[in-house]
């Protein structure tokens, strides 16, 4: 069992970080610095380098699980639009996603199936992925 | 028992759907077009055509209820704004709609009920029906 | 504008709290006697005395939209089987109360309205109210 | 584009909820007979016919997604248990369902984390799953 | 046990909403003079009139809480906004606030935590308090 | 900034942990060991030893924290459970307990200040402190 500093647990989270969640994610980090960077630093080496980097689960399937979440708790529309940058980049289709968001309005409602599904319209818009083929 | 195409239940959510909601609810389902069509269709086919639709409860019944609930979720505002303008569609008096809003601070606290209220405002606003009655 | 003192509202609200509650909701007060007698005091006087007594919506209708409220809340079981009882005893029949749960799923999704029915089911069960008719 | 009668929807959706869900959410649905067949109805026409069976989300991804939305809102464990049994039945292994339990607790927080590992906790315990491999 | 009229209780929860809210209490108050009047009234009278004003929680501690349910309950930012004014006003340091934040991470997960974060970062910034000094 | 183990981290956490929640703490990482002795491992860990034991918050602070964010969840009755046992631990009173929960009714409303104050009162009367005194 390796021992480790606060800077190397940091370094490690930040790794998976930006893997994970690209510039968005660092731009969090980053945006925390001068208000709580014990939270930016909590973010990347527990949220990232505990427990996102764990292998016992999938980043894609991590990434269902996440959206699954962020749509349900509602009011977290900044942290699903990291999510479902996220999500792309570790390999749902736009079209999953979108399926995903349309399953949760059987369990959350259709309101919150709504915005998260806006979120996932100004995500993908921003990356030129619009229109998603529907049925 | 009359058997549907998708497409028939479709029409018919979307007729009850306009009745209640008018243009707001109409321009919600067009802009899901071009990212979740399905989604579109299923807020129109199943929230109205099989549920909103059935005759147990009266329209203006189903918008007390409906007030209820996006004020208890919360983060629902663009919904509650739709359904503010519902309300005054099927028969529900600014007066009411706003004590409504009111009652749901003993029951969610004053937050929600403030987030509510100034929706209700927004959107008397727009119709030309402020100020309202207070006591 | 009358003057009152703290325990003339509270009567005041306890009088509209055991109409509309009846003993259910006296349970819950003197519950609170002897952990928080001033929550007690404050559902009566406030909750009820000064807003639920209030003119400007019918008791009918504020069950319909504490049914919305406490449906969507979640983890109110408690509250709603009182609220549950509330509602018959104001008017609303089995099958309106019914028929707004029902109507929670498209807005809530279907966990809470299952939730909620089924503190409906227990109640009506109680009340020799089974089975409510259904389409 | 076939026509359907409301039974054909509801049979189609049973086929699926069996298939998913087993017993336990047969039981959910009978339980509603005598309260409210209509949402028994629904659940199984809408929410598994119209919504689970959609080809673009595999069933084990849907499950991914639902742990993640019933961690998340809280005081659905009923509604956890079903789908933890689910999610055992649709190809999850005991291991990647406790691993996004533990996920879920950086987004929702150790609470709602801690419920939904107990739900599991007693799942596995019923199935002789436990105990569930650690690190 | 002295009588009091409505007016009376207003003008004594104005008072203390005014010495802890300050300038954006008041403004929420104003807010409502054309579409819920009542809603002020009770948010001075029964809010801070009755509940917070009582002795038995120091209003630095009564803050604490208030920060803890905002943060949980999510898409309460105007409302979060005011009471970290507040909770400086009662003497709560930025630094205290963030922690509290931090804190909030555990029991509500990150994104919660990191809404609330950024409404205090605004707040701060405003009064010129950034930045606040992390470890 | 010292080198710690996994070990060593765990160890730290589980003493911050003892000391703050007693035994009811401890019977959580416990009842974890055949379910996710990870999700054990980071309540103690990161939990309670990076983020609980921090300076920049007194542990009687932390409580008034949690004990808003728990009671604004709702559905967390078991959490709330161990921490107004954890908040008798630290200093709060049973009096500011019960305040801190009367004036949670301001913002999360009733049903949500009752379900708490019920879990105290269970406390309470397991620990000989009841009643409490009122007003």
């Amino acid at each position: 069992m390796t021992a480790e500093t606060r800077q190397d647990r940091f370094e490690r989270g930040m790794r998976v970080l930006s893997t994970i969640d690209g510039e968005a994610g660092e731009r969090v980090v980053s945006s925390l610095a001068d208000i709580s960077p014990e939270l930016g630093h909590q973010v990347a080496a527990w949220g990232f380098g505990d427990i996102y980097s764990r292998p016992g689960l999938a980043p894609r399937d991590r990434q269902l699980v996440t959206i699954g979440m962020l749509t349900a708790l509602g009011g977290c529309e900044p942290q699903l639009e990291v999510h479902v940058n996220a999500s792309l980049n570790v390999g749902l289709t736009p079209e999953e996603i979108v399926e995903a968001m349309l399953h949760s309005a059987v369990y959350c409602g259709f309101p919150k199936a709504l915005n998260a599904t806006f979120v996932a319209k100004k995500v993908f818009g921003e990356r030129g992925l619009l229109p998603v083929g529907g049925r």
